[in-house]
Protein backbone atom coordinates (compact mmCIF):
# COMPACT_ATOMS: atom_id res chain seq x y z
CA UNK A 1 0.00 0.00 0.00
CA UNK A 2 1.33 3.77 -0.90
CA UNK A 3 1.26 5.58 2.37
CA UNK A 4 1.64 9.60 0.98
CA UNK A 5 3.11 11.95 4.10
CA UNK A 6 1.94 15.66 4.44
CA UNK A 7 4.05 18.41 4.70
CA UNK A 8 5.32 18.39 8.52
CA UNK A 9 4.58 14.39 9.18
CA UNK A 10 7.42 12.18 9.97
CA UNK A 11 7.52 8.69 10.45
CA UNK A 12 9.13 7.24 13.80
CA UNK A 13 10.31 3.76 14.77
CA UNK A 14 8.17 2.75 17.85
CA UNK A 15 10.98 -0.14 18.75
CA UNK A 16 9.09 -2.59 19.56
CA UNK A 17 8.21 -5.61 17.05
CA UNK A 18 8.60 -2.99 14.18
CA UNK A 19 5.89 -0.75 14.96
CA UNK A 20 6.22 2.70 13.04
CA UNK A 21 3.80 5.82 13.93
CA UNK A 22 3.27 8.84 11.74
CA UNK A 23 3.87 12.14 13.17
CA UNK A 24 3.19 15.73 12.51
CA UNK A 25 5.80 17.91 13.50
CA UNK A 26 3.76 21.03 14.19
CA UNK A 27 1.15 19.03 16.26
CA UNK A 28 0.97 17.48 19.82
CA UNK A 29 3.47 14.07 19.68
CA UNK A 30 3.13 11.04 21.92
CA UNK A 31 5.36 11.28 25.00
CA UNK A 32 6.33 8.60 28.02
CA UNK A 33 2.64 8.87 29.65
CA UNK A 34 1.20 6.89 26.45
CA UNK A 35 3.69 4.60 26.36
CA UNK A 36 3.82 3.67 30.30
CA UNK A 37 -0.41 3.58 30.39
CA UNK A 38 0.00 0.86 27.56
CA UNK A 39 2.17 -1.05 29.40
CA UNK A 40 -0.21 -0.55 32.44
CA UNK A 41 -2.62 -1.79 30.45
CA UNK A 42 -0.39 -4.83 28.67
CA UNK A 43 -2.41 -7.60 30.58
CA UNK A 44 -5.98 -6.87 29.39
CA UNK A 45 -7.42 -10.56 27.67
CA UNK A 46 -7.07 -11.99 24.47
CA UNK A 47 -10.20 -11.29 22.00
CA UNK A 48 -11.18 -8.28 23.63
CA UNK A 49 -12.55 -5.34 22.54
CA UNK A 50 -11.24 -2.23 23.33
CA UNK A 51 -11.82 1.71 22.89
CA UNK A 52 -9.19 4.77 23.22
CA UNK A 53 -11.08 7.69 23.84
CA UNK A 54 -9.33 10.47 22.36
CA UNK A 55 -6.84 8.22 20.11
CA UNK A 56 -4.72 11.09 18.76
CA UNK A 57 -1.26 9.47 16.51
CA UNK A 58 -2.63 6.23 17.75
CA UNK A 59 0.04 5.65 19.61
CA UNK A 60 -1.66 3.52 22.77
CA UNK A 61 -3.65 1.42 20.00
CA UNK A 62 -0.49 0.80 18.20
CA UNK A 63 1.29 -0.36 21.16
CA UNK A 64 -1.50 -2.53 22.53
CA UNK A 65 -1.73 -4.46 19.21
CA UNK A 66 1.84 -5.33 19.22
CA UNK A 67 1.88 -5.95 23.51
CA UNK A 68 -1.55 -7.66 23.33
CA UNK A 69 -3.81 -10.46 21.58
CA UNK A 70 -6.91 -7.91 22.13
CA UNK A 71 -9.11 -8.68 19.08
CA UNK A 72 -10.22 -4.88 17.59
CA UNK A 73 -9.17 -1.39 19.21
CA UNK A 74 -11.52 1.05 18.02
CA UNK A 75 -9.87 4.99 18.49
CA UNK A 76 -12.11 7.94 18.69
CA UNK A 77 -10.67 10.72 17.49
CA UNK A 78 -12.89 14.11 16.86
CA UNK A 79 -10.03 16.00 14.83
CA UNK A 80 -10.17 15.10 11.44
CA UNK A 81 -6.51 15.98 10.26
CA UNK A 82 -5.41 13.88 13.13
CA UNK A 83 -8.08 10.73 12.76
CA UNK A 84 -6.13 10.77 8.94
CA UNK A 85 -2.98 10.52 10.11
CA UNK A 86 -3.57 7.68 12.56
CA UNK A 87 -5.25 6.02 9.58
CA UNK A 88 -2.46 6.20 8.00
CA UNK A 89 -0.27 5.06 10.34
CA UNK A 90 -2.35 2.04 10.90
CA UNK A 91 -1.98 1.06 7.43
CA UNK A 92 1.54 1.67 7.55
CA UNK A 93 2.19 -1.43 10.32
CA UNK A 94 -0.80 -3.48 8.27
CA UNK A 95 -3.52 -3.33 11.44
CA UNK A 96 -6.12 -2.02 9.72
CA UNK A 97 -8.37 -5.64 10.65
CA UNK A 98 -7.35 -4.79 14.59
CA UNK A 99 -7.60 -0.81 14.44
CA UNK A 100 -10.09 1.25 13.26
CA UNK A 101 -10.27 5.16 13.72
CA UNK A 102 -14.13 6.63 14.20
CA UNK A 103 -13.65 10.34 13.30
CA UNK A 104 -15.90 11.74 16.24
CA UNK A 105 -16.30 13.62 19.01
CA UNK A 106 -16.65 11.42 22.04
CA UNK A 107 -19.74 13.26 23.32
CA UNK A 108 -21.73 11.53 20.42
CA UNK A 109 -20.26 7.62 20.67
CA UNK A 110 -22.43 6.09 22.95
CA UNK A 111 -24.59 3.31 22.09
CA UNK A 112 -23.88 3.39 18.33
CA UNK A 113 -23.86 0.38 15.73
CA UNK A 114 -20.44 -0.18 16.02
CA UNK A 115 -19.97 0.70 19.71
CA UNK A 116 -23.07 -0.61 21.52
CA UNK A 117 -23.91 0.41 25.44
CA UNK A 118 -22.58 -2.41 28.08
CA UNK A 119 -20.51 -4.05 24.92
CA UNK A 120 -16.94 -2.99 26.12
CA UNK A 121 -13.95 -4.59 27.80
CA UNK A 122 -11.79 -2.31 27.99
CA UNK A 123 -11.50 1.84 27.67
CA UNK A 124 -7.95 3.46 27.64
CA UNK A 125 -7.79 6.60 27.56
CA UNK A 126 -5.14 9.80 27.59
CA UNK A 127 -6.88 12.54 28.14
CA UNK A 128 -6.05 15.99 28.15
CA UNK A 129 -4.98 17.28 31.58
CA UNK A 130 -5.66 20.67 32.33
CA UNK A 131 -9.26 21.43 33.21
CA UNK A 132 -11.50 24.37 31.34
CA UNK A 133 -10.36 28.07 32.05
CA UNK A 134 -6.99 26.42 33.91
CA UNK A 135 -3.17 27.24 32.01
CA UNK A 136 -1.95 29.33 29.77
CA UNK A 137 -3.60 28.94 26.30
CA UNK A 138 -1.56 30.25 23.56
CA UNK A 139 -0.95 26.86 21.43
CA UNK A 140 -2.29 25.77 17.74
CA UNK A 141 -5.57 24.58 17.73
CA UNK A 142 -4.17 20.90 17.75
CA UNK A 143 -1.99 21.00 20.54
CA UNK A 144 -5.06 22.98 22.36
CA UNK A 145 -7.50 20.22 22.27
CA UNK A 146 -5.15 17.35 22.72
CA UNK A 147 -3.95 19.08 26.47
CA UNK A 148 -6.87 20.99 27.40
CA UNK A 149 -10.20 20.12 28.06
CA UNK A 150 -11.99 22.57 25.65
CA UNK A 151 -14.29 19.45 23.96
CA UNK A 152 -14.78 17.51 26.62
CA UNK A 153 -14.37 17.28 30.63
CA UNK A 154 -12.74 14.51 32.50
CA UNK A 155 -16.40 13.45 33.56
CA UNK A 156 -17.73 13.35 29.85
CA UNK A 157 -14.76 10.73 29.23
CA UNK A 158 -15.84 8.64 32.16
CA UNK A 159 -19.25 9.13 31.88
CA UNK A 160 -19.25 7.92 28.67
CA UNK A 161 -16.54 4.90 29.50
CA UNK A 162 -19.32 4.43 32.07
CA UNK A 163 -21.76 3.73 29.68
CA UNK A 164 -20.06 1.57 27.08
CA UNK A 165 -18.49 -0.77 29.67
CA UNK A 166 -19.91 -4.21 30.19
CA UNK A 167 -20.49 -4.86 34.21
CA UNK A 168 -17.00 -5.65 35.42
CA UNK A 169 -15.36 -3.84 32.08
CA UNK A 170 -11.85 -2.12 32.83
CA UNK A 171 -11.08 1.84 32.17
CA UNK A 172 -7.27 2.13 32.05
CA UNK A 173 -6.65 5.89 32.33
CA UNK A 174 -3.18 8.35 32.53
CA UNK A 175 -3.03 11.78 34.02
CA UNK A 176 -2.02 14.06 36.30
CA UNK A 177 -1.67 13.40 40.67
CA UNK A 178 -3.49 16.69 40.80
CA UNK A 179 -6.75 15.49 39.73
CA UNK A 180 -6.85 12.57 41.81
CA UNK A 181 -9.69 13.83 43.81
CA UNK A 182 -11.63 14.54 40.75
CA UNK A 183 -10.49 11.26 39.33
CA UNK A 184 -12.53 9.05 42.10
CA UNK A 185 -15.01 11.15 42.81
CA UNK A 186 -16.42 10.99 39.92
CA UNK A 187 -15.68 7.03 38.66
CA UNK A 188 -17.00 6.96 41.91
CA UNK A 189 -20.35 8.55 40.67
CA UNK A 190 -20.42 6.70 37.24
CA UNK A 191 -19.78 3.38 39.16
CA UNK A 192 -16.15 2.86 37.91
CA UNK A 193 -14.22 1.71 40.85
CA UNK A 194 -11.00 2.36 41.00
CA UNK A 195 -8.99 -0.21 41.77
CA UNK A 196 -5.69 0.44 41.40
CA UNK A 197 -3.21 3.08 40.98
CA UNK A 198 0.45 3.54 40.33
CA UNK A 199 1.79 7.11 40.28
CA UNK A 200 5.51 7.66 38.55
CA UNK A 201 7.95 9.43 39.72
CA UNK A 202 11.09 11.44 37.46
CA UNK A 203 13.42 10.37 40.10
CA UNK A 204 12.72 8.66 43.59
CA UNK A 205 13.66 11.88 45.55
CA UNK A 206 10.66 13.88 43.50
CA UNK A 207 7.48 14.31 43.18
CA UNK A 208 5.47 12.25 41.22
CA UNK A 209 4.29 14.02 37.65
CA UNK A 210 1.90 10.96 36.46
CA UNK A 211 -0.73 8.70 37.87
CA UNK A 212 -1.75 5.62 36.19
CA UNK A 213 -4.95 4.57 37.22
CA UNK A 214 -7.25 1.20 36.37
CA UNK A 215 -10.97 1.31 37.34
CA UNK A 216 -13.86 -1.41 37.24
CA UNK A 217 -17.27 -0.82 36.57
CA UNK A 218 -19.31 -2.42 39.21
CA UNK A 219 -16.85 -3.77 41.34
CA UNK A 220 -16.43 -3.62 45.11
CA UNK A 221 -14.01 -1.08 47.02
CA UNK A 222 -10.44 -1.48 47.37
CA UNK A 223 -7.34 0.69 45.89
CA UNK A 224 -4.23 -1.14 45.07
CA UNK A 225 -1.73 1.31 45.39
CA UNK A 226 1.22 -0.42 43.38
CA UNK A 227 4.91 0.30 43.93
CA UNK A 228 6.63 3.64 42.12
CA UNK A 229 7.38 3.58 38.95
CA UNK A 230 10.67 5.85 38.99
CA UNK A 231 11.92 6.89 35.43
CA UNK A 232 15.40 8.10 35.95
CA UNK A 233 17.93 6.97 38.14
CA UNK A 234 20.98 9.07 40.19
CA UNK A 235 22.80 9.05 37.41
CA UNK A 236 20.25 10.23 34.82
CA UNK A 237 20.02 6.85 33.08
CA UNK A 238 15.97 5.53 32.73
CA UNK A 239 15.78 3.25 35.25
CA UNK A 240 15.64 -0.92 34.67
CA UNK A 241 11.80 -0.53 34.91
CA UNK A 242 11.56 2.14 32.27
CA UNK A 243 14.22 0.48 29.61
CA UNK A 244 12.33 -2.58 29.86
CA UNK A 245 8.98 -1.10 29.18
CA UNK A 246 10.62 0.96 26.04
CA UNK A 247 12.33 -2.32 24.84
CA UNK A 248 16.02 -0.64 25.61
CA UNK A 249 18.55 -3.29 25.57
CA UNK A 250 20.85 -2.92 29.01
CA UNK A 251 24.61 -2.07 28.14
CA UNK B 1 2.17 15.46 91.12
CA UNK B 2 2.09 11.80 92.24
CA UNK B 3 1.06 9.56 89.31
CA UNK B 4 0.09 5.79 90.00
CA UNK B 5 0.34 3.17 87.43
CA UNK B 6 -2.53 0.47 86.49
CA UNK B 7 -1.14 -3.35 86.41
CA UNK B 8 0.05 -3.85 83.01
CA UNK B 9 0.85 0.05 82.63
CA UNK B 10 4.40 1.09 81.92
CA UNK B 11 6.02 4.62 81.07
CA UNK B 12 7.96 4.66 77.63
CA UNK B 13 10.15 7.52 76.63
CA UNK B 14 9.28 9.30 73.37
CA UNK B 15 12.49 10.11 73.12
CA UNK B 16 11.72 13.93 72.73
CA UNK B 17 11.94 16.67 74.39
CA UNK B 18 12.05 14.58 77.16
CA UNK B 19 8.27 12.97 76.62
CA UNK B 20 7.39 10.50 77.84
CA UNK B 21 3.83 8.39 77.60
CA UNK B 22 1.83 5.81 79.94
CA UNK B 23 0.58 2.28 77.81
CA UNK B 24 -1.14 -0.12 78.71
CA UNK B 25 0.48 -3.45 77.57
CA UNK B 26 -2.73 -5.15 77.12
CA UNK B 27 -4.51 -2.91 74.69
CA UNK B 28 -3.59 -0.86 71.71
CA UNK B 29 -0.05 0.79 71.48
CA UNK B 30 0.95 3.78 69.48
CA UNK B 31 2.60 2.99 66.00
CA UNK B 32 4.95 4.79 63.35
CA UNK B 33 1.80 6.07 62.07
CA UNK B 34 0.76 8.69 64.61
CA UNK B 35 4.80 9.55 65.30
CA UNK B 36 4.85 10.44 60.91
CA UNK B 37 1.32 11.90 61.39
CA UNK B 38 2.49 14.53 63.99
CA UNK B 39 5.87 15.00 61.84
CA UNK B 40 3.52 15.55 58.78
CA UNK B 41 1.52 18.23 60.80
CA UNK B 42 4.40 19.76 62.34
CA UNK B 43 4.33 22.97 60.64
CA UNK B 44 0.73 24.36 62.05
CA UNK B 45 0.52 27.62 63.07
CA UNK B 46 1.24 29.20 66.85
CA UNK B 47 -1.24 29.62 69.39
CA UNK B 48 -3.82 27.45 67.30
CA UNK B 49 -6.56 25.24 68.86
CA UNK B 50 -6.60 21.97 67.70
CA UNK B 51 -8.55 18.67 68.52
CA UNK B 52 -7.70 15.30 68.15
CA UNK B 53 -10.52 12.81 67.16
CA UNK B 54 -10.23 9.46 68.80
CA UNK B 55 -6.89 9.99 70.54
CA UNK B 56 -6.21 7.29 72.56
CA UNK B 57 -3.37 7.15 74.48
CA UNK B 58 -2.58 10.61 73.37
CA UNK B 59 0.54 10.13 71.75
CA UNK B 60 -0.42 12.64 69.16
CA UNK B 61 -1.20 15.23 71.16
CA UNK B 62 1.87 14.85 73.46
CA UNK B 63 3.90 14.86 70.17
CA UNK B 64 2.31 17.56 68.62
CA UNK B 65 2.76 19.67 72.14
CA UNK B 66 6.51 19.23 71.75
CA UNK B 67 7.17 19.76 68.18
CA UNK B 68 4.60 22.87 67.90
CA UNK B 69 3.66 26.56 69.49
CA UNK B 70 -0.18 25.04 69.50
CA UNK B 71 -2.21 26.67 72.07
CA UNK B 72 -4.63 24.35 72.97
CA UNK B 73 -5.36 20.48 71.88
CA UNK B 74 -8.38 18.84 72.64
CA UNK B 75 -8.45 14.86 72.69
CA UNK B 76 -11.77 13.01 72.04
CA UNK B 77 -11.71 9.41 73.55
CA UNK B 78 -14.53 7.22 73.96
CA UNK B 79 -12.87 4.65 76.48
CA UNK B 80 -12.89 6.09 79.89
CA UNK B 81 -10.28 3.74 81.10
CA UNK B 82 -8.39 4.99 78.10
CA UNK B 83 -8.93 8.29 78.36
CA UNK B 84 -8.06 8.08 82.10
CA UNK B 85 -4.61 6.45 80.93
CA UNK B 86 -3.73 9.78 78.62
CA UNK B 87 -4.46 12.01 81.33
CA UNK B 88 -1.79 10.37 83.61
CA UNK B 89 0.43 10.97 80.30
CA UNK B 90 -0.80 14.55 80.59
CA UNK B 91 0.24 15.03 84.10
CA UNK B 92 3.62 13.19 83.71
CA UNK B 93 4.26 15.77 81.20
CA UNK B 94 3.27 18.41 82.89
CA UNK B 95 0.93 19.88 79.72
CA UNK B 96 -2.16 19.94 81.62
CA UNK B 97 -2.38 24.19 80.14
CA UNK B 98 -2.16 22.66 76.98
CA UNK B 99 -3.52 19.09 76.56
CA UNK B 100 -7.10 17.99 77.56
CA UNK B 101 -9.33 15.23 77.27
CA UNK B 102 -12.59 14.78 76.76
CA UNK B 103 -14.00 11.66 77.75
CA UNK B 104 -17.23 11.33 74.79
CA UNK B 105 -17.79 9.83 72.05
CA UNK B 106 -16.92 12.10 68.78
CA UNK B 107 -20.93 11.79 67.54
CA UNK B 108 -21.73 13.52 70.26
CA UNK B 109 -18.78 16.39 70.30
CA UNK B 110 -20.25 18.74 67.79
CA UNK B 111 -21.04 22.73 68.96
CA UNK B 112 -20.59 22.04 72.65
CA UNK B 113 -19.77 24.79 74.66
CA UNK B 114 -15.67 23.89 74.32
CA UNK B 115 -15.72 22.78 71.28
CA UNK B 116 -18.07 25.09 68.82
CA UNK B 117 -19.18 24.72 65.61
CA UNK B 118 -16.61 26.82 62.77
CA UNK B 119 -14.20 27.32 65.49
CA UNK B 120 -11.62 25.07 65.31
CA UNK B 121 -7.90 25.61 63.42
CA UNK B 122 -6.60 21.95 63.35
CA UNK B 123 -8.47 18.57 63.03
CA UNK B 124 -5.80 15.29 63.67
CA UNK B 125 -6.80 11.77 63.30
CA UNK B 126 -5.73 8.27 63.19
CA UNK B 127 -9.36 6.86 62.89
CA UNK B 128 -9.90 2.69 63.01
CA UNK B 129 -8.24 1.60 59.49
CA UNK B 130 -11.28 -1.27 59.19
CA UNK B 131 -14.30 -0.71 57.96
CA UNK B 132 -17.21 -2.11 60.08
CA UNK B 133 -17.96 -5.50 59.33
CA UNK B 134 -14.49 -6.03 57.50
CA UNK B 135 -11.51 -7.85 58.70
CA UNK B 136 -11.18 -10.76 61.56
CA UNK B 137 -12.27 -9.79 64.96
CA UNK B 138 -10.60 -11.61 67.81
CA UNK B 139 -9.07 -9.11 69.88
CA UNK B 140 -10.07 -7.15 73.29
CA UNK B 141 -12.84 -4.89 73.46
CA UNK B 142 -10.35 -1.78 74.10
CA UNK B 143 -8.28 -3.04 70.69
CA UNK B 144 -11.23 -3.60 68.89
CA UNK B 145 -12.47 -0.22 69.05
CA UNK B 146 -9.09 1.45 68.27
CA UNK B 147 -8.77 -0.54 64.79
CA UNK B 148 -12.64 -0.99 63.43
CA UNK B 149 -14.79 1.01 62.90
CA UNK B 150 -16.93 -0.51 65.60
CA UNK B 151 -18.31 2.77 67.21
CA UNK B 152 -18.12 5.48 64.31
CA UNK B 153 -17.66 5.50 60.74
CA UNK B 154 -14.81 7.38 58.78
CA UNK B 155 -17.58 9.60 57.02
CA UNK B 156 -19.02 10.38 60.95
CA UNK B 157 -15.00 11.56 61.78
CA UNK B 158 -15.16 13.66 58.65
CA UNK B 159 -18.90 15.10 59.18
CA UNK B 160 -17.67 16.26 62.84
CA UNK B 161 -14.15 17.56 61.54
CA UNK B 162 -16.22 19.94 58.62
CA UNK B 163 -18.75 20.81 61.42
CA UNK B 164 -16.07 21.95 64.50
CA UNK B 165 -13.17 23.56 61.84
CA UNK B 166 -12.84 27.31 60.74
CA UNK B 167 -13.45 27.96 56.82
CA UNK B 168 -9.95 27.34 55.61
CA UNK B 169 -9.23 25.21 58.85
CA UNK B 170 -7.13 21.70 57.90
CA UNK B 171 -7.51 18.03 59.01
CA UNK B 172 -4.49 15.74 59.03
CA UNK B 173 -5.31 12.35 58.36
CA UNK B 174 -3.36 9.05 58.71
CA UNK B 175 -5.06 5.80 56.98
CA UNK B 176 -4.60 3.29 54.93
CA UNK B 177 -4.10 3.50 51.00
CA UNK B 178 -6.83 0.84 50.05
CA UNK B 179 -9.49 3.98 51.56
CA UNK B 180 -8.11 6.99 49.40
CA UNK B 181 -11.03 6.51 47.76
CA UNK B 182 -13.22 6.66 50.43
CA UNK B 183 -11.02 9.17 51.56
CA UNK B 184 -11.45 11.82 49.08
CA UNK B 185 -14.78 11.32 48.12
CA UNK B 186 -16.48 11.29 51.68
CA UNK B 187 -14.31 14.68 52.05
CA UNK B 188 -15.22 16.52 48.96
CA UNK B 189 -18.98 15.55 50.46
CA UNK B 190 -18.73 17.66 53.51
CA UNK B 191 -16.88 20.23 51.92
CA UNK B 192 -13.17 19.22 53.18
CA UNK B 193 -10.82 19.62 50.09
CA UNK B 194 -7.54 16.99 49.69
CA UNK B 195 -4.87 19.09 49.10
CA UNK B 196 -1.77 16.99 49.69
CA UNK B 197 -1.08 13.33 50.75
CA UNK B 198 2.49 11.58 50.93
CA UNK B 199 2.53 7.93 50.89
CA UNK B 200 4.77 5.49 53.28
CA UNK B 201 6.59 2.87 51.24
CA UNK B 202 8.12 0.20 53.59
CA UNK B 203 11.10 0.23 51.28
CA UNK B 204 11.16 1.71 47.63
CA UNK B 205 10.68 -1.60 46.15
CA UNK B 206 7.08 -2.27 48.15
CA UNK B 207 3.69 -1.32 47.63
CA UNK B 208 2.94 1.76 50.60
CA UNK B 209 0.80 0.76 53.65
CA UNK B 210 0.04 3.91 55.13
CA UNK B 211 -1.11 7.37 53.57
CA UNK B 212 -1.31 11.29 55.35
CA UNK B 213 -3.70 13.13 54.20
CA UNK B 214 -4.02 17.24 54.53
CA UNK B 215 -7.46 17.81 53.58
CA UNK B 216 -8.92 21.99 53.90
CA UNK B 217 -12.23 23.35 54.60
CA UNK B 218 -13.71 25.43 51.59
CA UNK B 219 -10.38 25.40 49.61
CA UNK B 220 -10.18 25.05 46.31
CA UNK B 221 -9.34 22.13 44.02
CA UNK B 222 -5.29 21.10 43.19
CA UNK B 223 -4.09 17.95 45.20
CA UNK B 224 -0.07 17.94 45.99
CA UNK B 225 1.11 14.36 45.83
CA UNK B 226 4.68 14.83 47.88
CA UNK B 227 7.67 12.76 47.44
CA UNK B 228 7.69 9.47 48.58
CA UNK B 229 7.97 9.05 52.90
CA UNK B 230 10.32 5.43 53.24
CA UNK B 231 10.95 3.85 56.03
CA UNK B 232 13.72 1.40 55.49
CA UNK B 233 16.97 1.13 54.05
CA UNK B 234 18.25 -1.52 51.77
CA UNK B 235 20.12 -2.60 54.34
CA UNK B 236 17.82 -2.62 57.09
CA UNK B 237 18.36 0.12 59.02
CA UNK B 238 15.73 3.27 58.86
CA UNK B 239 16.11 6.07 56.06
CA UNK B 240 18.14 9.08 57.10
CA UNK B 241 14.38 10.86 57.22
CA UNK B 242 12.63 8.58 59.41
CA UNK B 243 15.58 8.75 61.74
CA UNK B 244 15.27 12.52 61.81
CA UNK B 245 10.96 11.68 62.60
CA UNK B 246 12.10 9.69 65.86
CA UNK B 247 14.85 11.94 66.33
CA UNK B 248 17.65 9.08 66.01
CA UNK B 249 21.42 10.40 66.15
CA UNK B 250 23.31 9.12 63.06
CA UNK B 251 25.99 7.40 63.98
Amino acid sequence: MDIKLENDEVVDDLQYKGLKIIQNNKWFKYGIDSVILSDFARHLKDNSIVVDIGTGTGIIGLLLCGKTKLKKIYGIEIQSNVAEMARKSIALNNLEDRFEIINKDIIDISNQEILKNNSIDYIVMNPPYKEKGTGIINEKNEKIISRHETTATLEDFIKISSKLLRDKGTIYMVHRPERLVDIFSIMRKHKIEPKRIRLVYPSIDKEPNIVLIEGIKGALKFLKVEKPLVIYRDNGDYTKEIKEIYNIKEG
